[in-house]
């Protein structure tokens, strides 16, 4: 990998999607994780700091660490960092819809309330939403659709981790950020690997060959992939993959949207 | 229109999305207003009234009149209703984000509230969200981005709004419903040829040619549709199509995800 040939190409596409926007400038979470510092970094590189609005969205179960290295990310980058604390209207949502014991179901509150924020503050401001998913959790379904997938223009979306942390020390992303675990930051002591039940560096060998070449189950067992791991990882795979595409609509014309037709997002 | 084989296609693709799903029914947001009763009137066909959950999911705003038609609906298909009232949450939402007094962000809120209420409970039951999103509404752009346009399995998504008041006769929608003006029902006295400049069924017949036809502004005027409606249909056609694909991904490699290959929502 060539981080710095990476790094200009996604900073270029992060300059001409907002150019053919028209808006402003762009906003992103700040979760204190090392994806969306990267995608701050490459952002303010690509239309400068003062047009990046950093949204740092705790809830009532974010760690402090996190918000923590959001602040450490924002003076790294020089870049606007505002909090705006989602507890109450988290809680508020949870209770309305009894939702507030059940982990997972709390989670998806959580990352959906911090698209609200997002998009809320890019209408106000006129600006784009700038995307922090990454390759690796978009093909093994780690994310809430229409919560932290859901963004206006994703850089790192065809990237995977392994590469996201070579990015991340390229751009000099603080080494408290890239060196700890992944995590979602949903509830305390969540991490990514203790959900997923393995590493992304140990799956995205596994999904590589997957995804991009077509190796199935026993090609990759063959290879020496782990049984038990490439079953895991192969699983998640299909189990998920109605994330990649998660509206199905009844075609019954000769050009349903974006079926027949792909269009660029906006005419250049 | 045969509203007949309409119907019938229709109601097999939800049969067909439910069982390639393997969930074990829908969830329906009913407005009071002709397109979810068009939609639930079809998911109860398909897959039977005990297998379909309704909402209706007032907040703070909503009319009376809404929630009586969404009654009205539920008795006339023997569906089961219930009420979650969102305008706690919303209001909680507002005060945070202080987007109570801006109308239009006010309903962007307030739509995505429902998408988490409607995901919530697909979450809990093992539901899969039926949409009722048509085409002449997303073409024009009138809806919320990750709100009301967030489904799983849309059966309205290439359907005309003129072929929805059909359909919704055909199939025995209360005729209080498929008669009053169309309303997002965001804030009081809300109508949605209020906010488009013009009725769907004289946008239709422009859209159509636009859109499957290729008909470019020229064209439509000499073919006698006035001058400053044939502008103001094309203006928001253009505007909004940032919202057919709501998310760009920098492409890095040879197979990013939906770009290059598209595969369907399921293995079947």
């Amino acid at each position: 990998m060539d981080a710095a040939l990476l790094q200009e190409v996604l900073v270029r596409f992060l300059a001409e999607e907002l150019r053919a926007s028209g808006l402003s400038g762009y906003v992103i979470g700040l979760s204190g994780g090392v994806d969306s510092a990267v995608s701050a970094a490459l952002a303010a590189r690509a239309v400068g700091a003062d047009r990046l609005s950093c949204l740092a969205l705790p809830g009532p179960t974010s760690s402090n660490e996190s918000l923590d290295h959001a602040r450490l990310v924002a003076e790294a980058f020089a870049l606007n960092l505002e909090v705006v604390d989602l507890s109450a209207a988290a809680l508020a949502i949870a209770e309305t819809l009894c939702a507030g014991d059940h982990q997972l179901r709390f989670g998806n509150v959580m990352a959906r309330l911090r698209m609200i924020a997002l998009f809320d503050r890019a209408r106000r401001d006129n600006l784009l939403v700038a995307g922090t998913s990454n390759k690796s959790e978009i093909l093994l379904g780690y994310s809430t659709l229409f919560g932290d997938s859901a963004s206006s223009a994703n850089p790192l979306g065809d990237l995977w981790k392994t590469h996201i942390f070579e990015l991340a020390r390229h751009l000099g992303v603080p080494e408290a950020v890239v060196a700890k675990p992944p995590t979602a930051d949903l509830w305390p002591g969540q991490t990514d690997a203790g959900e997923l039940g393995y590493d992304y560096l140990v799956a995205d060998p596994i999904l590589y060959r997957h995804h991009e070449l077509g190796w199935e189950r026993d090609e990759l067992i063959a290879a020496g992939f782990s049984a038990v791991l490439v079953e895991a990882v192969l699983a998640a795979y299909r189990r998920n993959r109605f994330k990649w595409r998660p509206t199905t609509v009844a075609r019954v014309s000769a050009s349903a949207i974006n079926v027949d037709r792909i269009l660029p997002r906006n005419p250049r």
